[in-house]
């Protein structure tokens, strides 16, 4: 027992001791919350909070009925903030730049319908913007918008205001699917970030849903050099 | 008041729409948790678990203290999750393989200090790796571990068990930087990886600490056609 006030880091890092030394081993239970609490002699918040940094480094699991287990398998857990594109490039410094390459209604192609998971054809508006820092082609986004989930995007002026934008702000989803790879530019990409064909570019690709409607698909071909970075 | 036994779903929808027709514009403060709670007729562990969700896809944030507030600038927001490479590879039903290419105490050369944030020089060990999934190579790994963090590593036997899986088992981290961008295959890496040089590579760069000290900073090289995925 130990009365003294401690930090919610000073009890996760006792334990985390306690993992590591195989008291706790992978798999097991922890105590209830309320438990080790008593045990180390501080408020049952401090435990959620060491809990919770716990988990979110991937060493633990918490289950809202199963209680608190180590993990068998631990990984590295990084959370990724994906902002307006517009944001992103206004707070490195740089001045921000939008062109509306193409706007039009099209039918949906196959792979853009098992990506939504969609069998009935919808209704979709194809989108292709670029984005620009200090004047320079930044990422070039090829996007598809369910016309069932956000019909209001065709009274958008979007020579003006990105779907990007208007679509983060105005369609929050309730799922998602998000894929990071690298590709080699071909020319056509090549010449829209006005770079070499053949860089290496990273493309992320994310698809949306609110319940089992799709909002949006959308793939957004990175300029040579770009970084998506994470912290705690 | 609606007394009728409502899921955390249907809450999360009721709060959501409240942000969307901005009852709650951005920047504005939530009411509290109970206080909802008692608006909606509804548990407070409901309200808990809507404003989980609604904080995990970025469109409100919680500060313990502060609150909870309607994001200014919502982002899209997802968990990544890098595990072990073995159980990576096992997982996608593919045979591990892994190859120790060299391991040798250095000096910590400059770009690697600091990365580090690391002012004065520490004995390191540079562990360079390759995994394999089904015979073929998978991800190049080239590592440098702190011997004042992790001394034990030296006594790891390090041609057939990656730092990678030691590393994640027995040196958990309290603070990490994670970087993912796209580079060009060199003559080097390009061989490592049985492929052509100039292929488009993604490149997970990983650094953690504990405390303040420096654990281990990781460049992966992984194979064409590597995916990182990303869901809810």
């Amino acid at each position: 027992m130990n009365a003294e006030r401690q930090s919610w880091k000073e009890v996760r890092d006792r334990i985390r001791d306690q993992i590591l030394d195989r008291t706790y081993a992978p798999g097991d239970k922890l105590p209830r919350d309320a438990d080790i609490a008593e045990q180390f002699g501080c408020a049952r918040t401090t435990v959620q909070r060491a809990m919770q940094d716990l988990s979110d480094t991937g060493l633990i699991e918490r289950k809202r009925k199963g209680g608190t287990h180590v993990r068998t398998d631990p990984v590295s857990r990084a959370t990724l903030d994906i902002p307006i594109t517009r944001l992103e490039v206004e707070k490195s410094g740089a001045t921000y730049g939008y062109q509306l390459i193409d706007r039009r209604k099209l039918p949906m192609p196959r792979d853009i319908a098992a990506k939504l998971e969609q069998v009935e054809p919808i209704p979709m508006l194809r989108v292709q913007a670029l984005h620009l820092a200090d004047h320079n082609p930044h990422i070039f986004e090829d996007r598809w918008v369910s016309l069932e989930t956000a019909p209001e995007i065709l009274d958008v002026d979007l020579t003006r205001y990105s779907a990007n934008e208007w679509l983060v702000r105005n369609k929050p989803y309730t799922r998602f699917d998000l894929r990071i790879y690298a590709i080699s530019a071909d020319e056509k990409i090549a010449k829209m970030l006005a770079t070499e064909p053949g860089s290496a570019l990273l493309v992320i690709d994310r698809t949306t849903w609110i319940g089992t409607a799709t909002i949006t698909s959308v793939r957004s071909f990175t300029v040579p050099g770009y970084q998506l970075l994470a912290s705690n």
